[in-house]
């Protein structure tokens, strides 16, 4: 069998975290929450993520309900008539998360090592 | 505002791997390997996990290309007339996976006590 001399190059390690049974915080409600960051606007982040309204509007239900605050709100006025932004709960996840995953991709992980020999050695 | 006084007591780490820009191997994928070799049966597996036939089958599809050989196999003959089981490569997925997973979860990362915080400082 031709053996393959490079193995992959990146491997990133994004979490979902299982928070006890009140909710799970994983890279689409995280990847959401960022575009709605930068849109401010539910139906752009939607767009962007290439899924409905109302998935979007659920998952961030889950966010709140799970929180039990806003992790979004309603701004009004400016050029563009208002939107919906992040409130400072919601950017301080979006910051952990982040911060989070780059720590989890730069450690050495036997197991990611051994994932990438898997890949490499077909 | 009430204070709760318990923090959320488990916080799991499921991650999804992005290899190179290979494949991504997360929970979803990961579970449905579990399942069919618990079941020995794709269909069965995918109605465990609520998945429709075919994304079940797209997912190890995606597996099967992006290590460039078999996750699963055939098996023929005995009481049920055979199956689908994994192969040596898809159960060496699976465990690699759940290591990664329970060392993860295990770990003390310092943004997983702040969302913990987060939940309980309602």
């Amino acid at each position: 069998m031709k053996k393959r001399t490079a193995k992959p190059e990146i491997i990133l390690v994004r979490p979902r975290i299982q928070v006890g049974d009140v909710m799970s915080i994983g890279p689409g409600k995280i990847d959401l929450l960022r575009q709605l960051g930068q849109t401010q606007s539910i139906s752009a982040a939607a767009r962007a993520l290439g899924i409905p309204y109302k998935r979007a509007w659920s998952l961030i239900d889950t966010l709140t309900q799970g929180f039990g605050r806003p992790i979004v709100e309603t701004i009004s006025g400016g050029k563009g008539g208002g939107g919906t932004t992040l409130t400072p709960l919601g950017q301080r996840l979006v910051d952990c998360y982040d911060t989070l995953q780059q720590r989890l991709s730069a450690e050495a992980h036997p197991e990611l090592e051994e994932i990438r020999s898997l890949v490499s050695g077909r």
